[in-house]
């Protein structure tokens, strides 16, 4: 049985990496109690708290911490009619908060993860993992069997092309969880007793071409890179399907890093997912998806960006088109989602104007 | 520091899975001792020991083994002219030892590979974990990020299309090394010292579209499925290269396993690899590959094989055809290569006889 870290104040104080550099953004209904678990970790940095739900309801932060909090009404109010692309009632609307942020990196955790431990009982620090894995490159291009070769103790392994070893800037850093694994409710339902207990000591680059289904618990990424494409969707509150918000922005995301030429990273760190999700609420939400990603896959195998898509905000309008074009069949469900990821991308734009423009209108939210 | 296992005398008999389903292959040039620690683990199983180098030399066998020896007045005696596709004084002969097995499943291993101890200080049976991982199927169409999902404990993650969790047939199972890493000669220079000492506790699917470094050191396949591709190239003896073996047959397995839908895994099982090659040899057996993988890999990453290539013979004939259109060019080596790999075919084919005729010309090396 693995169990979490319950001790985490005695976990050495680390120079906390890129403290400036990157908000914390977390999605809640509830008190974050969870937080103090994470105290030594996390309050160096600025949180970004995205309310879900009733915005009538106070939401408790533990003191010390540094943060910023928006509810429903908070994100009408700064997006007015473009709002409709933000969930309500889903995690989905985490994706908000990367929105707002004005740092180079989004580091975001769900409210039920605690501190894992490593096969030495020490408490992971999975910040500072995700930061390592995000600040140093990824090979897409060919396969290292000794994993990253850029961890300490690890290299490239003979046959290695040399003109690889440079690699490619990485976006995203996929972390993983112990105790509760991320299945569909399905699996949940045939294994309720099942927990990962398994500590895989590695991280890897997921090959160029490859798709994989990215969850949105332990994630960290850069805006600069590849923000605009971590649109989370349509979930929740008035749509068909939930719990396909992280899915669909990592399909979204890894098609236009391969086509843009960067890395997605999976693998450590671990943090400790304490409970599983009601499996029955989550057949409901999922069961569309299930289906619909049979069809869903295959369009973004499929997929391919012209050369023209030398931005992420053009990568994502082409998508959006091509979902428009080819899912919109599927179901109607696509043709506004396809909308909603152009709202999307025009909110990102008005809130993070770039070059000489966002001089003039910089500071709007403040 | 890591350290092989000194006592495998004790490990726990286990029941030798497929013990008359596969044979164990090793080439060599010197006394089998490396055996004894491995006696618990193969003992049950057929060994195909081919000799490289000096035939009038004798290679001791430890007692208690069952097994068979060529060297390369055998060679030449079994495949009369063919024999020139065999590399002499190379490990690269071991690809005999495929040739005239006459069972399913080769597991192959180097003559200075020791038993490893996982993190718990047992001692790992490779060949056990091989044949696990052979006998459950490769998921090389979409990532699972749970690693293997037919192991115990693990599962397809939330996301993982229901349609590809049947998964395809395993053609190949790669292991990896602790203590020695398998580096390049320009890399062992430069990082003399460094000692793998990181288990990782992990199997994966290589996806589908993705090359990699396939070492031969600690390597099982399935012939039937594979066995064909599995030709190790002209190196050493009167060859410009040498150390490319494997890879050579690594890359044209992978595309060749890509088009057939086949899977190839990588991971575990660990092997102790006791002794460094010297680096200065290694970079003269090296340096033109080195330069050469440069070509030869944007090459095998755009190879693409006919729909009538639907048996490996036909996709490696094909490949060979390929090899010498567009490598022939880089340097004659390749032409030559190309050559000896319908050789390396004719010769398999002539040792494995199927369907009709094979009742006629079966048994005739006996």
């Amino acid at each position: 049985m693995v169990e979490p870290a319950t001790d985490t104040k005695t976990a050495t104080k680390v120079v906390p990496l890129l403290k400036d550099e990157l908000d914390i953004v977390i999605p809640t209904i509830r008190n974050l109690d969870f937080l103090e678990m994470w105290r030594p970790f996390f309050e160096p940095y600025h949180l970004i708290i995205v309310q879900d739900g009733d915005p009538s309801k106070t939401i408790k932060v533990p003191e010390g911490f540094d943060y910023e909090l928006y509810n429903r009404n908070d994100i009408n109010k700064i997006l007015g009619p473009k709002a409709s692309c933000i969930s309500f009632k889903d995690s989905a609307c985490r994706c908000f908060g990367y929105m707002v942020s004005k740092k180079k990196y989004i580091f975001t955790i769900d409210d039920d993860c605690f501190v894992a431990k490593d096969p030495s009982g020490k408490a992971i620090n999975a910040l500072e993992q995700h930061i390592k894995n995000i600040l140093s490159p990824s090979t897409p291009f060919f396969f290292n069997t000794l994993y990253d070769p850029y961890r300490d103790g690890a290299d490239f392994v003979r046959g290695y092309p040399f003109s690889l070893r440079e690699g490619v800037p990485t976006a995203v850093s996929h972390g993983l969880w112990l105790n509760i694994p991320d299945y569909d409710a399905p699996t949940q339902l045939v294994k309720p007793l099942e927990r990962n207990t398994r500590y895989v000591d590695a991280v890897l680059t997921i090959p160029k071409g490859t798709l994989f289904p990215m969850c949105g618990m332990n994630l960290c990424f850069d805006r600069d890179l590849i923000g605009p494409a971590m649109y989370f969707g349509l979930m929740g509150d008035g749509q068909p399907i939930g719990r396909y918000d992280d899915m669909w922005a990592g399909w979204c995301t890894k098609v236009i890093c391969d086509h843009l030429g960067l890395g997605v990273k999976t693998g450590l760190p671990y943090i400790y997912h304490s409970k599983a999700s009601n499996p029955f609420v989550n057949l409901k939400k999922e069961y569309k998806g299930i289906f619909w990603q049979e069809e869903i896959i295959p369009f973004f195998q499929a997929a391919t960006l012209s050369k023209d898509c030398t931005t992420v905000q053009k990568c994502y309008i082409e998508l959006s088109k091509q979902v428009k074009e080819k899912l919109g069949k599927v179901d109607p469900y696509f043709d506004k989602l396809a909308d909603a990821m152009v709202t999307w991308i025009e909110a990102w734009d008005e809130l993070n104007p770039t070059g000489a423009s966002a001089k003039a209108t910089n500071g709007k939210l403040k």
